[in-house]
C-alpha cells in the first residue's frame, strides 16, 4: 500500500538531511499536500522538493512539529516489526549498563523513537504516548512491550502537557494488571519507595543516577544538604554512603514524607531530616542560622520552559546557585544541574560559574549529563536536556567581589 | 614594598572581572607603563585605566600573555606564604577524591596556580614551570612541596614548548633524589609502567583516569580496539575486565614495548596484542580484513595545536572517527576523545556525531571530561581542554547514506 507524500518546500529536508527527526508545519508545501489530507497519527513519506524521498514518518497536522521522520528508508512500515526492532535495540542498550531491570527503556527520539517514553521498575513498566503518531501505535507498542519485558502491570502516563499539544486526552490508565501505586527503586546501597501516578514525571528520575551516585563517595563523613530532593535519592543514598548528616529541602508535603519514608526504610532516620519548604527561601534560613555543608546538591525543575524564557531563568539559576554556593562549608562541594532543555552547556557553566564564584574560587571538578538510559541523539539538541557540574570551592578568601 | 603597576588600557580590565586570569600583551597602557620596565617574572599591581586595583600579577614582557593574575588581593606577595596556602587547597582536592597518591597535583590556572603543573606518582613528582613567572618562583616551589608531600625525587620537566614560548631552557633536571625512569602507575585493577623523560608530556595521562574506567564495565567478555593506546592504560585494563582481546595500536615503538610489557606485568599477554604504524593506515586494514570489535577506543593527540588549525583538524577528526565507527560491532560501542582545547565541545559533539552516524544509528550515551585532578577554571575556557564521548553503534541497518 502506497503512502501519502508529505513534500517539503524548497531546502527545508537540510535538518532531516543532517540527522534530525523533525519537520515543522511551515516547512511543508502545503500546496502539494494540503495538510488537512492528514489525519493526527497518519503515516507518510516525506519527499523533498527535488522529489528525494527523506523516509516514513508520522504526521500531526495539529501540530507545530508536523511529523516525525521514524525511518529512513521508504520502504519502511511502521508496525510491530519495526517498534520490535527498535525496542530490541533499546533493551540491550540497558541491558549493557545496568543489573537490574531498573532503568529508562526507551528514551523516544534518543532511541530512534519518537514520542515513545517507557520507563522499567522491575515488572512494572510506565509509558508514555507523548504524540498522536504513538498513541496510534498504542496496541502494537504494548504487546512488543509485552513480548520483549513479560511486564506485571503497566500503567499508560497519560497526564502530561506534551500530549495537550498534540491534541490527545491527559489521562491516566492501566492497561495491564494492577500498577502498584508505590514502587521500590534500587540504587546503589538503597531502595526508594516513589509514586508512579501521584509522583513527579513518571515517578523516579533515572536520568540524574550517574551524577547522584558519582556523589556519594564525597559524601562519607561529611554533611550533605540535598535542595529540591524529591524523595531523598541523594540525600538518603548520602547517609547511607557514610554521610553524618543530610537535610533534605522539598517544596512538597508528599515528597518530604516519602524522603523520611525512604530515610527508615534504608535504616539511616537518625541522620537524615526533611525540610518542607521553597528552596530558595529554606536556603536563606539556613545561611542566616549560620549553617555550612560539607556537600550541596541543587537539582532544580527546569525553569526554562520555553526558549523565550531563557534569559528571566538565568536569573533563578544564579539566584539559586548563589545561594547554594554560600551554605558550601570550606572546601566543600556543590553539585549543581539543569535540565532545562533550552539552556546550552556552555549557557549552564557560564551562569553557574559566576553565581558559586564570589569571595571564594569554584573549580569545576566534573561535568555530568543524563544516564546512559537516557540516549542522546547526536543530531538532536532537543535530545540532550541534563547537564550537571560538581564545583569544589576553596576554602580560602580570596578577598574578591561577591 | 610597593609593586610596580601595569597599567591596562580603558575597558581592558573586563576579561580579569569575568573572573580570567592572563593579561594579553596589547591590553597594557605601554605609555603608562612601558613593557621593558619590567623582567621575565616580575611582580605587579595590575590596574585598570579608572585606577581600580585588579590584583598582583607576574608579567613577561616577551609573551603574549604578559601577566598572569595570581591574587584578587592588591596586597598579595607572591611567595612562599601564598604558594603553600595554593598547594594545600590543591592537595585537599586530590586527597579528596584519590586513595593513592598518583594524580595531578596542580592543574595550572585551574588550580589558580599560572603556569604550574606537578604530577604525583607516588614518592616521585615531576614538575612543569612553564612561565617566567613560575621560574622565578622554583625554589618556593620546590621547598613547599618538599614541606607538603616529601617526595623522594623530583623531575623538573622542562623540555616542552610552552617555555621556549617564555623565553626559557628546554632542559629536564632532577632537583632531588633520583628521579626513576620508569614510574609504577596504579589504576584500576592494574599496574602501569610508563617513561618520566621519555615518555609523552608528563609520562602519563591522568587526565583520562576517569573516562577510562568508565569503560571497563563495558569490555568484560569484549573484543576491545585501543587505537592512540600509549602504554596500553585502556588496552591493558580491559584485558584485566575480561575483555576476550584487546589490540593497542601506536605509532610509537617504545609505546608498543611498553603495552606488551604492561600486558606481562598485569597477567594478561596472552590476550593483548599491539601493532605499531599509523592509526589511520592501521584501521583501514583492520576494515580490510573484516576485523569487528565490540568497543572501540580512540583518543589521538590535540589535533588543533592553534585556532587557525581547526577547520583542517575537524577533516582530521572526521577520518578517524569514521573509520574508528566502522570497526565497532553491531550494537557496539565507540568512545572517543579530544584533547584540543580550541575544539569546543559542541564542535566535537557534531563532528564525531556526523562521523559516526552512518549506515548505522549512533546514540550518544555518556560526556566526559578530564579527571577531578584537572579542575577547571570556569571562567577560562583554556583549562578546559579535554571532551570524551561514548557512543553506542545500533546493530540495525537503516539504509541511510553512509
Amino acid at each position: 500500500m502506497d503512502l501519502p507524500i508529505l513534500h517539503l518546500k524548497k531546502h527545508e529536508e537540510r535538518r532531516l538531511l543532517s540527522g534530525h527527526l523533525w519537520v515543522f508545519s511551515n516547512e511543508a508545501d502545503t500546496a502539494l499536500s494540503p495538510l488537512n489530507s492528514f489525519q493526527p497519527g497518519d503515516h507518510a513519506l516525506v519527499m523533498s522538493a527535488r522529489g528525494k524521498p527523506m523516509g516514513v514518518a508520522y504526521v500531526n497536522p495539529a501540530s507545530l512539529i508536523l511529523a516525525r521522520l521514524c525511518d529512513r528508508d521508504p520502504k519502511a512500515v511502521l508496525g510491530r516489526d519495526w517498534l520490535r526492532a527498535r525496542l530490541t535495540e533499546a533493551l540491550a542498550l540497558r541491558e549493557r549498563f545496568f543489573d537490574q531491570p531498573y532503568y529508562r527503556l526507551c528514551h523516544g527520539e534518543g532511541d530512534h523513537l519518537p514520542g515513545l517514553v517507557v520507563d522499567r521498575y522491575g515488572a512494572t513498566l510506565c509509558v508514555q504516548l507523548l504524540t498522536a503518531g504513538m498513541e496510534r501505535l498504542r496496541q502494537e507498542v504494548l504487546d512488543v512491550l509485552d513480548e520483549l519485558v513479560r511486564p506485571d502491570a503497566v500503567l499508560l502516563k497519560g497526564d502530561v502537557s506534551a500530549r495537550s499539544v498534540e491534541g490527545l486526552p491527559r489521562v491516566n490508565e492501566t492497561v495491564l494488571g494492577v500498577a502498584p501505586d508505590t514502587v521500590e527503586v534500587p540504587e546503589g546501597e538503597g531502595v526508594y519507595r516513589a509514586s508512579l501516578e501521584a509522583g513527579q514525571k513518571t515517578g523516579w528520575f533515572y536520568d540524574q543516577r550517574p551524577n547522584r551516585l558519582g556523589l556519594l563517595p564525597l559524601c562519607r563523613e561529611a554533611s550533605v544538604l540535598d535542595v529540591f530532593s524529591y524523595v531523598g535519592a541523594l540525600g538518603v543514598g548520602a547517609a547511607l554512603a557514610g554521610a553524618s548528616e543530610a537535610v533534605c529541602v522539598d517544596s512538597s508535603q508528599a515528597a518530604v514524607d516519602r524522603v523520611l519514608e525512604n530515610a527508615r526504610v534504608n535504616g539511616v532516620e537518625p541522620r537524615v531530616s526533611a525540610l518542607k519548604g521553597d528552596a530558595a527561601e529554606v536556603m536563606e534560613s539556613l545561611i542566616q542560622e549560620g549553617r555550612r555543608f560539607d556537600v550541596v546538591s541543587l537539582d532544580p525543575p527546569a525553569l526554562v520552559k520555553r526558549k523565550k524564557d531563557l534569559e528571566g531563568a538565568i536569573g533563578g539559576y544564579h539566584k539559586l546557585n548563589k545561594l547554594a554556593s554560600r551554605l558550601v562549608a570550606p572546601g566543600g562541594f556543590l553539585l549543581t544541574a539543569s535540565c532545562s532543555q533550552h539552556m546550552e552547556a556552555w549557557q549552564f557553566t557560564r551562569v553557574t560559574g559566576q553565581a558559586v564564584s564570589g569571595r571564594r574560587k569554584a573549580q569545576l571538578v566534573r561535568r555530568g549529563g543524563q544516564g546512559p538510559d537516557h540516549p542522546v541523539h547526536p543530531a538532536m539538541p532537543e535530545t540532550d536536556y541534563l547537564k550537571s557540574l560538581l564545583y569544589r570551592l576553596t576554602a580560602s578568601q580570596f578577598r574578591e567581589k561577591d
